[in-house]
């Protein structure tokens, strides 16, 4: 066979695999729904009924806003480029009104329950369920004397927790702005990541704890926050108090329940806590606040807290010159992980990296993590905790 | 005061009630959604942002179609007559596309995340949180030999089960159709019912599974159903298809990883099952081919199966004649109840009213329970709980 036939043969059996292509229902979909499709190039299709409107739209949170096309049928479909890998929200666009696909099971995003499709990673199964031993999730209400309410949280429980009379070190892990606790196990799947490192032996077994970033103080009026601009002075001072109440809800409420309610180990230095976005800002503010209570930080695509500090980061001065001595903090935190997809907005991975390089030229041990050709999206999210878990509780001295 | 003057201020006063209104945002809302908004009298006002829409119309399942008022602003609104208490689905239709109302809180329902907004029941709270102790609720995950999947399902545990050495009886709890093993929980608040009738001692602590009603056994391609009618002949034959294959899974993969996993009392006289519409025929049939297994039985506006018997009931040959015999039936199985809401569709209802005459007339010992003022909606389904649980594993005597 000649070179040129040869090159003819692959090309066409490229062709045929990029333009006949081989969708299946993806695995985010509803029982029983066809679409949306992913074929083996990572393509996603979308089909949705509208047949009386004018313009429909399908916008991809990380990527862009594209016209459908209207069948004959009254079903409008859409086929994007290859994506990247993981779980992508989106959102459809009818007459102007932005609502969910009812074909996608719905996942907390955006404030709203959003849709999103998985589009696998070849050759990855670390947040796929397989045949290994099944931690349980819990839904669990506690009373909180600030906010006044009645929360709940999820609690991962590692496998034979019920059956073992072990303490187990507890990382507390939160989701992003917009999201909520039902995001972690979702979207992140993180009781299996955690079922299969555990299983595998590169993770201590732990209870995963993820609560609701959301709260408000008792007797606290929200404002109205119509006409004012995104990330003004009157949303960041909502965004503020919100934090704030958090931090109270979590150290002062949430941390003493877990402790009573499961066998935990309840020092700091069998406590963590990471959150990805808006819940890596509050992990930095919590865990800097109180030190006392935690030794592990991980901050996923959110650290610091660039609102509260005015976008300027001194590591002598940030948290009350908690990093100003390299060498004492590095004995009194066991770990500072950052983490960052490569393909996230530019301002998200300059601050990341600027934050990064800060902590570098001052000397203070960190680790940083970048997720290869990943966006602001759970696919990172996911690879940073498959990171960062198995670096936990490793250290057995006890700190204060 | 003359009369005519207090006619007129209570006239007055009666209106202000109804027209101003004292609208609030809904229980059932996303954090800081505003709309949907309940008021005193139980009456609904929707608000949905569609600028360019021709026609949005607002689709309560139980009620009708209305056509809602576009505003300048580009939002669409409008306000229901007072409706029964609970929790009504409901969906937009915007230029035809059936959607979900992004302020509300999604309910897997009608094999969507479908929207749903709570009107209170007035001087009613027993399936709100109180403070009283909680149970958790846990989610689990088995692999199933019957579908060759891991299945997850929910598994509410008293308050203190951790603590406390006992073992539990079991309710097997399903959903409707086109719901999955979340609505108990989501829509139906059975953990603040049962949390709050074990506080007052009317319910036994008890252990409640939740599974998802749909399987498919191994190796089962799914006839593509497009075109053929709802209820023929293809659609039927899925249907028992699923509804054995869920039988199968119940009785040999769930039941024993439960009794595995959890501190039972794993026998029939400590093992009900009930469910509501497309569950509570699935529990007719899994529960009277297994009476070995089952003691209390429970149908929530669902029981029997008509689809599979041909519409036909006769309590002497039903289920291989397990009721021909009145007296010995009622010794064997501790209680089968029925309920039904008054409001719902007259063949629902005639239905259930007549299954109850023909036990009546056969003399088959059982609970008849009506629901007053509510549809085939998950009011009914609270109550009918509410008033199954506390007859539960009251019987001593071990039966076979």
């Amino acid at each position: 066979m000649k070179l040129a036939a040869i090159v003819l043969l692959l090309a066409s059996s490229l062709c045929f695999a990029q333009e006949s292509g081989d969708f299946k229902p993806a695995t985010s979909n509803v029982l029983d729904a066809q679409y949306p499709q992913v074929d083996s190039n990572s393509r996603v299709r979308i089909r949705f009924k509208a047949p009386d409107a004018k313009n429909v739209k399908v916008n991809f949170w990380s990527g862009e806003k594209s016209a459908m096309e209207k069948q004959p049928d009254g079903f409008w479909t859409f086929t994007t480029r290859p994506m990247a890998p993981g779980l992508h929200y989106y959102t459809l666009n009818v007459d102007g009104a932005e609502v969910s696909d009812p074909a996608s099971t719905a996942y907390f995003g955006g404030s709203k329950w959003a849709s999103a499709v998985e589009v696998p990673e070849v050759g990855v199964d670390y947040y796929l369920p397989k045949d290994v031993p099944h931690g349980q999730v819990r839904q669990v209400w506690y009373h909180s004397s600030v906010t006044g309410t009645w929360r709940d949280a999820f609690v991962y429980l590692p496998p034979n927790y019920d059956t073992s009379k072990t303490r187990y070190p507890v990382l507390y892990l939160q989701h992003g702005g917009g999201e909520d606790e039902t995001g972690w196990i979702r979207q992140g799947k993180a009781n299996f990541i955690l079922d299969n490192l555990i299983a595998s032996g590169s993770t201590k077994p732990m209870i995963v704890v993820m609560a609701n970033g959301y709260a408000t103080r008792v007797g606290y009026v929200m404002p109205d926050l119509t006409g004012k601009p995104f990330l003004g002075p009157e949303f960041i001072k909502v965004m503020q108090e919100r934090m704030g109440a958090f931090e109270d809800d979590m150290t002062q409420a949430l941390i003493p329940f877990i402790d009573k309610t499961f066998r935990t180990l309840p020092d700091r230095d069998h406590r963590a806590m990471a959150g990805l976005s808006m819940g890596g800002m509050e992990t930095f503010q919590t865990t800097f606040n109180h030190l006392d209570l935690f030794s592990y930080i991980g901050g996923f695509s959110g650290a610091g807290n660039p609102f509260l500090m005015g976008g300027k980061f001194d590591v002598k001065t940030a948290y009350n010159g908690a990093m100003a001595d390299p060498s004492a903090f590095a004995k009194r935190v066991h770990l500072l992980w950052i983490g960052v997809g490569t393909d996230e907005p530019e301002r998200m991975k300059s601050g990341l990296e600027s934050l990064h390089t800060s902590l570098d030229e001052a000397g203070v041990k960190h680790v940083f993590y970048e997720s290869p050709g990943t966006n602001h999206e759970w696919q990172t999210w996911r690879r940073d905790l498959k990171d960062f878990t198995p670096r936990l509780f490793q250290t057995a001295a006890k700190t204060r």
